[in-house]
């Protein structure tokens, strides 16, 4: 058979990874394939990169929407990043009735719906393993090796660089600050960190998931956000004694009431397999009717790894050029869409909560909490009052059971109110990651 | 489009279950394929059973060969179990065109060179993500996930009934067939367990990873095989104290003297992932040279579970009823065969291990015991003496750098020739996972 034609923009890390991938294992793939892939064509800003990265021949430019365009690419895998460029030079290979595979959550997560309808109406493949948790097949075990289920939830660590402070924190008691330089230094987090420690990124991947697992469109809009920048390495060690880890997760999950859809700092018990994912390895949990739970674990970031999912997306389209839509996966995982379901705002989730409140070490004060949180319907799980720092103020520590956000909101604004608790209530969720 | 008219060989635990599945998910299927999955006939041994289980209209007999041969079934799954009747039925269902899913995993160690010829000639497919590792996603991960990289090894916790038991004998000090009993009380192991603890399921379903992860064809008679009847209440400890796990694991490795296939007992270091796979779970880690090392985790056997796997593939399938094999996965992964790869007897493979060695407290025994290493090219990386049982009998602990197996079964010979050594020395392996 002809080889596959690929067209490359954008030939940065993901973009050189990818190409030296292709003449790594070119034996491997055509075995697999039956056909060779070849790069006839790739664009980037610094051309020379590109013409020294790319085999003889590769027609090499600075100009995106001439390789989107080009006669002779099949697929189209845009590695620019962004949402400007990468958007336009897309909706440019879809409307020439190229197919496309796409490394970029962004892209998707604010403008996957619109992608994907296009590449309906042009009849082309859009593919994007390669966007969520790199080289980790998620994807193709969420549209595919799990298709026979309904799920129920999905839970990852889906930022490497967050989870590598994390780590750090917990494993030399240090300060956010201090292992956030470090990682800058080790190159595991970028001068400007916000999209990563912020959970921006994770937002970005979850979002995607969330669409694949429950079969709605991408709700990026709605998802809720709350980073690791904040978080003191107090929480990590008291957490830890009540034996739990503190990760940066994405959490989604249907509920009869619509769907949960969040990214924030969680104690998870520390015998669960996610406790334990260390550095700046992602994993992803996946509860679902059937199967139950099932964890997926790799690298989520890196040039090879991340190449490794844009060509398996290639091969993947290989087999189906030219085929009709019936035996394509939907890029949504499903062809109909289901009930509208809506994302729930912060306020109605379910959680279990870590609680530390500083106050005044006197009498009363420990009754006043659980009488507030009582009230509130909300009940403790576990109580410990930790070491009073100048014999006047002592920390209270409290695990939650399950409740509402907003009782547990309206409890910690009450609780801030008493006259003897000192400094704002630190709050973080908390989740067994059963069911 | 047409429902996808499925026929049932088998109607025990796992049939049950997939009848089931497809009644509990009939929407979220038919969403996802854009045609219903319907079950049009079925044949048990028990009638009545099939009758009770299956929707009303389905045609119930007791004889596979009519149903494997159903005018009125697309896709023929085998859920029977053994090699008699179920061989011939597949081959009946391929030989009169009908694509086939089958959970079977001792077929296909056994014959399943023989059903992918005959299902190539025929042009239909055949597809078993059910046979191994239950639920886990696993052969789609290997055959589509990771189809850009050259898979290096697979090694697995793939036997549930023996990782339960290990777990127990370490959580609890409890020697092996106590654990055992309970097993059976629990319904996690057979009558007649043999099958599961002498590591026969292990290797039938390692022997189906490694075809996939090299192209090669399945190789299951050079499979080495070892169980975990034998294994001692005290090296679980020993093992443990110096900061290892045993766990039950296939492993399959590409190396350049030919392919490393064996299942045994496994040191493996505690922090890994591996190490934290409890009672009945199933995981796989699988090394490959660009995505580097990923994990599946989840349920490896049950009735569920067992069905999301079949059906998996029925909705695959499905997808690409009637399209020509440019469009489909190889069952096997590889559409050529590569070079030859010949088996490895266990001789020649290269490990790190663990010896237990009782001798007489005298001083002299170490040295003797270290010079034979020595003189094997054996290096140590750790050496304990262990408590002395009656004033005159040591245990030595010794771990070993990597060295061939050869080297250490000579080094053994030698140790239990020595005067003072009281007993066969205890071997088990060793592997650090990486890489």
């Amino acid at each position: 058979m002809q080889p596959v034609r690929i067209g490359i923009l954008g030939m940065g890390t993901v973009g050189g990874g990818t190409v030296k991938l292709l003449a790594a294992n070119t034996a491997e793939i055509a075995r697999r394939l039956g056909r060779e892939v070849v790069v006839t064509a790739a664009a980037s800003r610094n051309a020379e990169r590109a013409e020294r990265l790319c085999p003889p021949g590769t027609a090499v430019g600075t100009d995106v929407f001439q390789v989107a365009a080009h006669p002779e690419v099949d697929i189209v895998v845009e590695l620019i990043g962004g949402t400007d460029v990468a958007r336009e030079a897309v909706i440019c290979a879809i409307e020439n009735g190229k197919h496309v595979v796409t490394a970029n959550k962004k892209l998707l997560a604010e403008h996957g719906n619109e992608i994907f309808a296009l590449a309906d109406k042009h009849n082309v493949m859009v593919m994007f393993e390669a966007a969520v948790a790199g080289g980790i097949p998620i994807i193709k075990a969420l549209r595919e090796g799990l298709a026979a289920n309904q799920i129920q939830s999905v839970a990852g660590i889906i930022n490497g660089t967050s989870n590598f402070i994390l780590s750090e924190m917990r494993d030399h008691g240090s300060a956010f600050s201090d292992v956030l330089k470090e990682a800058q230094q080790l190159g595991y987090a970028e001068a400007d960190p916000t999209f990563d420690i912020e959970g921006h990124d994770a937002a970005h991947k979850l979002s995607i998931m969330s669409a694949l697992a429950f079969g709605t469109p991408i709700h990026f809009d709605a998802c809720y956000l709350e980073g690791i920048s904040k978080l003191e390495s107090q929480d990590i060690r008291y957490a830890e004694e009540l034996g739990y880890r503190i990760k940066l997760l994405g959490i989604t999950r249907k509920t009869e009431q619509g769907i949960e859809l969040r990214v924030h700092p969680t104690l998870i018990p520390e015998c669960r397999l996610l406790a334990k994912v260390e550095g700046v390895m992602n994993a992803v949990l996946v509860q679902s009717n059937m199967v139950g739970e099932t964890l997926y674990y790799g690298a989520g970031a890196g040039a090879s790894p991340t190449a490794s999912a844009v060509v398996a997306d290639i091969i993947d389209i290989a087999r189906l050029l030219n085929a009709d839509s019936a035996h394509r996966v939907p890029p949504l995982a499903f062809r109909q869409s289901g009930e509208t379901l809506r994302v729930l705002p912060i306020e109605e989730i379910i959680s279990s909560y870590y609680l530390r409140v500083s106050a005044e070490d006197e009498p009363g004060v420990l009754s006043d909490i659980a009488g507030i949180l009582a009230a509130q319907g909300v009940s403790i799980e576990a109580l410990i009052q930790k070491g009073v720092i100048n014999h006047q103020t002592a920390e209270i520590v409290i695990l939650t059971h399950r409740a509402q956000e907003k009782r547990i909101q309206s409890a910690i604004a009450q609780i801030e109110a008493l006259p003897r608790v000192a400094a704002p209530v630190t709050m973080i969720r908390m989740e067994s990651l059963h069911g």
